[in-house]
Formats: structure tokens, sequence, C-alpha cells
């Protein structure tokens, strides 16, 4: 990882000018705030993406659809060649008869072929003979992306809603916690923290990546505070609240982790813009001591109480 | 990986005021002695986590039970719509009807589709379109599940039951070993020994990180002796049994491999307390040598004999 | 990463002795110029390889190629066994026999099984047992691919179509631009640009690692400028124009990349050759501030405008 | 990784006594020279490792032979319960029933289900309702374990047969070289040399980690030498040919690399002892210049020839 650096806007985007207070560039979520143009539609479309990360509903309703609108189109062509070349069919009006060619549609699509209606002849065997290989590639996909959605790790580290400027040893620090709120295991946690604020009298932002009290933990079993000593070297030397908020200071944390479960790295983003730092709070402690052992009180993890500041 | 390190208790959560002797934060098995309150259910519980890592019995068992249970409400769905609308159903009590439905839905669910019970009309057969596409996603995820967990890599690395301190070149050393029991390879093994124990008149615990003779090694054939030297750098110089069991000290260690035969990093932890190092014993020599190669008793990777430590 | 090394051609095959100045020995898309003789087929074909990375087309028509042949060779058998072991064949011409053999087989290959047709005796029913346990091998891997070349990561970094010699602080700097036109996120992107041309007088090529003002960062929302700064270190240190002409100088690039939705590292290659740099020019602004956030024309990446350069 | 560690034998127990001249603790296929006894068996045996490493034809045996085995089991389980429960059949002889029931139960456990044959009653249907999930898991694992063979990285690197000691600017250096034979591509490759010989009058074994002159490299289109250089700061200086030979010196290699249509950390190991040096040659070069391109002759990796060597 670079060290603290100091570069313009146009190098990475992560920045803009702005009047308002509570500008950032990465949202809570970690999604980034911003738009592409003149992208072509195929550049930019990710199939597999949009199928892994769209809503479970959706999901669902997606395959549904398809397997659906696969049925209808079948259908018509059965229809098309004529419904007689399916035995067990004694329909006669064409909304039985599409009804009947659309169910068993259904059957061979599936490759459950109850049988009571089956095919005859080289043309219908032929769209049934294709229907089944197409329903076996189409349900392949279908649950792939199913299992893929379902063992897809997510990191789902719980950030506390605040950060807090609290005394640490005799300066101050810059500080946030990071909670594991599952049973499952992330190993070897690594953290980075940039910080980025507006140039004085200019348009520019400038941007830092803050050193750290420790950066990577080899376990993190439920809890980590993540402290930035506001020492000499730091950006935020000496700095005012005051300013932090008329500069649209933004706090950009990603944090890495191996995933225990699912064997997998996996990546958490978040930030704090200046409006939502605590001054002269310091965070609740958690843990409580019992007969059976270590209690974490997880609720509390934005919890804070008032303290004083070194100077 | 930091420094040796030397925190307050409630940074990471690894440790604990007690009075037992047999105290420790990680359990033998790798699992953490911490529990977590006020955790809302969705965001504690992992779904695929539970359903990987559950005993096998248990998997099937659920497994069976969702077939069960998705048989008995398709079943009571057709029941309702009439089983008169199922082909080739001759029964005539509503719980002979009930197991023909039952049967008819099991062979639709999994796509046997047998044929001699069918569906006729628009509910029946809008019913077994639906179940058979249920039930190509059921089982997605059913065997999907079933091998990923037989796909999963798990880290079967063995420990020396006790760890011991034995003497070391003109000084003495912390040691412990561990064996891959498995034919297959686990390559660039690393590892990491955490150690804490209470200061001295506080209720705080410290964290050490220890030195190694070596912390990595690319091939890991059978057997490895992980060494810490008690140099005066060391948190355990000059440090005395009685101490370390007072103070309720813990050995932390997590090894992490690349395993050929899965292809997947994997990892693996284990701890030692005061009450499981044998002082002044050294583990016993493993290798014999013959005629047709290298031979290694394994099984005796726990044998350890009396010996004169330095002072 | 080693330091800037300078080494002869014979090492890494990188680089000939060519008259054309067009000469590269990666290309654009990533694929490098050389031709392998004299290896065995069974070393040099990766089955793999050639089904995951073929055109969608060529992919579905194997398939279907082999579904097909499959079914021919399996109807061969019935009719080889005699059709008057499958039930409800009435055909009496060879051909209406091979046909009905054929869709029977298809209806067995997908455990599609409608029944109208089903083989009687031993061993009709062997080849058709038999027949369906190939079938669900085979979809197997034609399924398994298919889901592999769906959820496949890519790497669809685009690169600006020229690098740039602009002037940078009070030197100048080889650039060029990087895009991520894609919605889901890279992380932690590392760059590696290599340089070569040939040595004067000689036959033999020299490479080197251009030291980059930044080789990593962490996030890539959607545009990263890569700046190669010429300083007294640089191989490219008062070099002119016509110089990088004559001597066939190459730049190879290398990304690589956390692909989030894909929970999977990528890679990305490219290369300039000495053509494909525009001298004293620079690459124009992309963002634009608007009210809702920032927007950027992903569309000019390619722009560049005159610029005077440093001495 | 470490520096030129220099240890006794029993750290990695990768060493023997021996008299033989062609001693190897690692041989040329990657694997190692060393038998492990008193392993308990369900601690050495990995069940997926074995079945996605053995040979092809072995694994199609075993999923045939399971399908063969598990029809048998539930033939007879539907011949105790009684054939007259199963529609359509009409043997009369025993075994004439258990053949009609051995492939029914084929058709329920693959879900073919012609129907010809179905179950009437409580007893069979819940027997095939079984049998049908027990086939789709059951052939969940076999497609599972066929793909996962089948996209198995396998890092099939090619090794010189020998290696050289040959002259390397104004001293000497050991030098071996690997081949990409695939046309994919590997990434990223390192390399790793161990060296290890006896220790003069003892039966110990030191081992060393051989300084390369490049151990990784970013690109590997087709050739790499490696190039041990002998200086004062090697284990080999002034050694002679006749004491590597005495000593059973043995040098250890392992690649790792990231191959690309894989997407996958693939490693590769192998080994050269002391008979397997030629003292005083070079490789022969295996590039020609052609009009269309580079040409790499891969054929001749193993081709030498006579050099002077430096004092």
């Amino acid at each position: 990882m670079a060290k603290n650096i100091k570069t313009e806007y146009n190098d990475l985007g992560l920045g803009t000018k702005t009047s308002s207070g509570s500008f950032r560039s990465l949202n809570k979520d970690g999604t980034f705030n911003v738009k592409k143009t003149n992208v072509r539609f195929f550049e930019r479309f990710n199939f597999f993406h949009s199928l892994i990360s769209m809503p479970w509903l959706n999901f669902f309703s997606l395959i549904f659809l398809g397997y659906f609108v696969a049925n209808l189109i079948f259908a018509s062509i059965f229809l098309i060649i004529g419904v007689e070349h399916l035995t067990g069919i004694d329909a006669l009006s064409v909304s039985d008869k599409f009804i009947e060619a659309f169910f068993f549609s259904s059957q061979t699509i599936t490759t459950l072929g109850y049988g009571r209606v089956a095919p005859m002849g080289i043309l219908a065997n032929t769209v049934a003979a294709i229907e089944s290989m197409v329903g076996l590639l189409f349900f392949a996909l279908a649950t792939g992306l199913l299992y893929g959605r379902f063992s897809r790790p997510l990191g789902k580290i719980k950030y506390s809603s605040h950060a807090v400027l609290a005394p640490y040893q005799d300066i101050n620090a810059f500080m946030f916690r990071v909670v594991n709120p599952r049973s499952s295991q992330l190993l070897e946690v690594e953290v980075n923290v940039s910080f980025s604020m507006k140039r004085e009298n200019s348009e520019l932002r400038d941007f830092y990546t803050l050193e750290l009290e420790r950066n990577k933990i080899v376990f993190f079993p439920y809890m980590w505070t993540i402290v930035h000593p506001i020492n000499e070297a730091s950006p935020l030397f000496k700095i005012k609240e005051a300013e932090l908020l008329a500069r649209n200071a933004e706090f950009i944390v990603m944090m890495k982790a191996f995933d225990e479960s699912f064997s997998q790295t996996v990546y958490s983003r978040s930030s704090y813009n200046a409006s939502e730092i605590k001054w002269g709070e310091k965070f609740v402690y958690l843990v409580k001591w019992e007969e059976e052992g270590v209690s974490v009180d997880v609720g509390k993890i934005d919890e804070t109480e008032k303290v004083q500041l070194n100077k």
C-alpha cells in the first residue's frame, strides 16, 4: 500500500466540488457516488453480475418468467406443427390445444416426461428433443446461479454508525469500530482508511492514506476498534471540527478478510463524512465477564459517552 | 504481520478476567469462547454456513425432511384440486387418495414422471408444472450443498496435545509440533503464534505475537516443529511455570496453507494454555531410516522425554 | 517484483529481431505473438481451456453436435439389437425404425422418458440404463462448462488506444489511462508496466520494469491514469521519439484486480508500441460536476489535446 | 521466504542417511519419498482427494460400479416387497422378476421413469420415492466430481530433464529451464529452489534456499531459464562435482503461478539430484526468427552443448 498520497482530483475521481456539507464519494453501503456516461451497453452490462446480485424476489421472478415464456414459445411451435402429432390429446378448440401443448412443453423442458402426452413423428419429436436439451441447459444456468447466490460471501461486517474523536494515550485519535455479527469466522482481517478533503481555496481534493495503530488482525471474533492516532504526521493534526465540515472531509474504509465458511476472500466498504464524527466522545465498553465466559453486547456498538479530549 | 503488540483487553476481546486455571479464549478445536448478545437474528444467522458445516446426519435429515414436507404440501394441494384431475388413480378413501397424490408429487418433484399417474386439466397441470420447477431448484440447492460439503477443505492439521519448554541451542524454547496426516500436500505453510497473559495486579490482558525460528515453510510433507526461542526479546524471558499458570497464560496458534487437492487456502487454529506445557521435556524423534526410504511414526507425535533445561 | 532488469533476449523470449516498426511481442488483446513448435499434442492441448474460452456459438454447436452424435450412436445400437425390443414402435421400414430409435434415445439420454416407447428385455434395457447414466455425465459436463463460462471473470478493463508523453510536474511522463466500464467493482488494482527495446547495434532486446507514480489503488470506480515519470533513473530518460521507433520500443502492461461480483482475482494485459505514443499531448478531462453528483464521460477516454513538453 | 536456512535433519524430514547416489526426498513427479506409519485411517484418508486425483478409468469404473450396486440393492428390495407391486411386469421366474426390478430401479435412480413399469401401493412407491432422491444425490456427487476433475488446474510445467552448471558473467551458475507447453497463460510465476546435502562426516543434512537471479516473472509465455549464480554467498561456492555426488546433494524446485484459464493458483514441484547435473554444458538456444514472428522449438528443451566453465 502506498504511503500517504497527496494527489489531484482527476486521479481517481473520488471527490468533487460540491457545496453540500453531506458530500460523500462512497456511500455508507459501499457503492460509489458516480455516474458513467457514454459507455456502450455491452461494455457496461455484466449479465452475471446482475443475476448474482439482484434481490431474491427479482431473481425467482426472472426464472419463473423464463420458464413461462419458454413454454409459451414451445407450445406455439407444437401448435403450429399440429397437436395431432402429440398422442393423448383429444382437445378440440385451439385454446384447449394450446393449453395441452403448453403443459406437454413444461413436462418436456423439465425432463419430467409423464408420457400421457408424447410426441409422434419426426417434427414433434425433433422439437421435443431440442426442448429437453434447452431445458437442461436453461435449468443448469438457473440452478447454478441459485447456488452461486446462495454460496456468495457477502462480508457482512457491521460498522459503528459514527466515528469518534477521542483521547488516545497523550494525544487524540480518530476511531470507529466494527463487529462481526455472524457466528462464522473472519481471519486475517486488513483495514485501509483513506481520508480526503477539499484543498483550501481550491476545487481540488487531496487524498491521504491514514496510518493506523494496527491495520491487520489475525482473528476477528467479534469486535475491532480501528484507531488512527492524530500525531504530527497525520493530515488531521491540529485540525478543527469546523474545518473538517467546511472542507467536506470524508473517511473511506475498506476491509478485507478471509471468510472461513465460504473459503473466500471478502471485501467490505463504508465511509464516514465530517458530520458523522462525534468529537470528544468515546465508545462504551461492550464486554461482560460472566461465569460461563465472555459475553459481548453487540447491540451497543454505536453507544458513546462524553470524554475530555487531550490538547 | 504486526510486531509484538501489547494492548489492552478490549481491543480484540481475546481474553477475560477469570479465576480458573484452565482459562482459554480459543478452544482446542479452533472455536472461540465468546458469546454475542443483542445480535439481530438475520444479522447473525448465516444459512449457508449452517448448512455447510452441520454434521452429515443432520444435513441428510434436513434434505429428507424438506423432500417429505414438500411432498406433503403438494399432495394436499392436489387433494384440494381433486384427484379426479390425476389420471390412473382409482382410490376411493381420502387417505388412499392422499397417498396416491403424495407419491405422484414425489414423482413430479424429482422429475421422475412415470406417467402411470398424470395430471389432467389446467389446475392440476399448473401445479405439476410449478412443482417440477420447484423440485429442480430445491434439488439444485441440496446437491450443490452436498458437493460443497464434500469438496470443502478442512485443514486437518494435527497438533501435539502438549507444548514443551525444552533447551534450544544455549537458551530454552517454547515448542510444539504439527503433523499433516493426509496423503495430500499442504504448501507454503505459515504459522502465527500469539501469546497472552493477565497483567500483574490487573484485570487486563496483554497480547504478544511470538517471534518464531521460522514462520513459513514451502513444503509440509509430514511434520513441523514450531519453535519460539526464549531470548531477551521474548515476553517469556525468565518467566517461571508457576507465573504462567497464575497469570492464565494462553498460546494461540493459527496456521495457513495451500491445500493442493482442494486448490484452496485453508486455515487451522488451536491453543495451548499454561497447564498444557511440559517444562523440561523434549519431543521424541519420529523418523526411521529404512532401506526403502524414510518412515515417520506419526502415532508418536505426543511423545516427549525428560531433558535438562538451560539456565 | 524485481527492480529494473536488463537482460538478454533469450531470457523470457519476449522480443525478437525484426525490421518492422509495428513490432509487438504482446498483442493489444493480451495474447502473445509467439509460436511454439515440437510440442506434443497432449502436452499442449488443454481441453478445459478450449471449451471454456471458445466463442459461444462454437460452444453451443459442440454441445448440440455431441448430443446429436450420441443419439446417432445409441439409435444404431438399438437398431442392431432390434427395435422389436422397444415397445410402442410400429414402424416397418429401416429408416422409420431408426428415426423412432433416435428419438427414443434422445428421451433416454436426457432422462426425459415419456414411456410411449420403452425398452423390453435385457439387451435393450441394459443399453437404456447405460445411456441414461452417460447422459447424466455428459450433460453434467456440458452444463458445468456452461455455468463455468458464464461465471468466468474476464477483467474487462478498457485501455486508452494511445499512450501519451506529457508534461508532469517539472519533467515529462509516459501516461496511459484505463477505465472500468462495468458497474461491478474492481478492488486492490495493481499495475505492472514493462518496457523493452532493441539494444543499439545489436539484435538483442533489453527489458525494464518501469517505476510508476503509483502501482496500486484500493478502489477503481471508473478511471485511472497510470504515470511513469521520466526522471534520471528511467530508461526513457532523454530518449527521442525517433529512437523509440527505430529501436522497436514496446510497453507491456499487466493489471491485476479483485473482481467483486465474481469474488475472484482477474488479470488484464495490453501493450503500446512506439507508434502508439502521442508526444506532446495530454489526456482530456473526463469529469463533470453536476447537481446530483459526479459524471464521467467514459466515451472520451481516448481524447487528447496538444501541450508543451518540459525540456 | 526465509533466508538461507541451515537446519538439522529432523526439522522438515526432507532428507535421510542413505548410501545410494540416486537419493532423492522429492521425486521428479513432485511426490515425496516418505512413508507415514501409525496414522489412523480416518485421519489419513481424504475421500475427496482420492476421487479427484485417481486415474480417469478408475473414476468411471467407480461411478459405474456405484450405479450397478445401487440398482442391485434396490432391485433386491423391490423383489422382497414383491414385483406384483410394480405394474407392467409379467415375468414368472425369480430371475426374470429380478431383471425387471433391476431395470425399473435404473429408470428410477436416474429419474428416467419411462412408466412402462411403475410402482403401485405404499411400499413400492415409498422405495421408489427414496430411490429417486438417492439417485439425485448420488449423481450430483458423481457429476460434481466429474466436473471438478475436468476443471482442475494441474500446473503442467515441463522441466528440463537435467540441470547444468554453466558459465554466467564472470562466475558460474546452476541453471535449469522450464517450459509452458500449453496455449493458456501462466502469470506471476514464482520459483523457489531449495538445496540440501549431507553434512561432512555426519548423518545430518543441511538445507539452503538458493538465491536466484530472478525468482518471479510477470509473464511466462513459453520458457524461463532459472539461474542460481554461484557467488561467495552460495552454498555451492567452490564445490566440486564429486563432492555433490558423495554428499547426496538434491535441488528441490517449487513453482507457483496463476493459471489464467482456470482462474486459480497452481503449484508445480520437481527435483534434480547430483547425478542430474551436467557440468560444463549450457542450454541450446530455442528461438528462431521468422517472417511471421517468433518461433520456439520446445522439443529442444533438454538440448545442451559443451562450454568452458569459469574458474
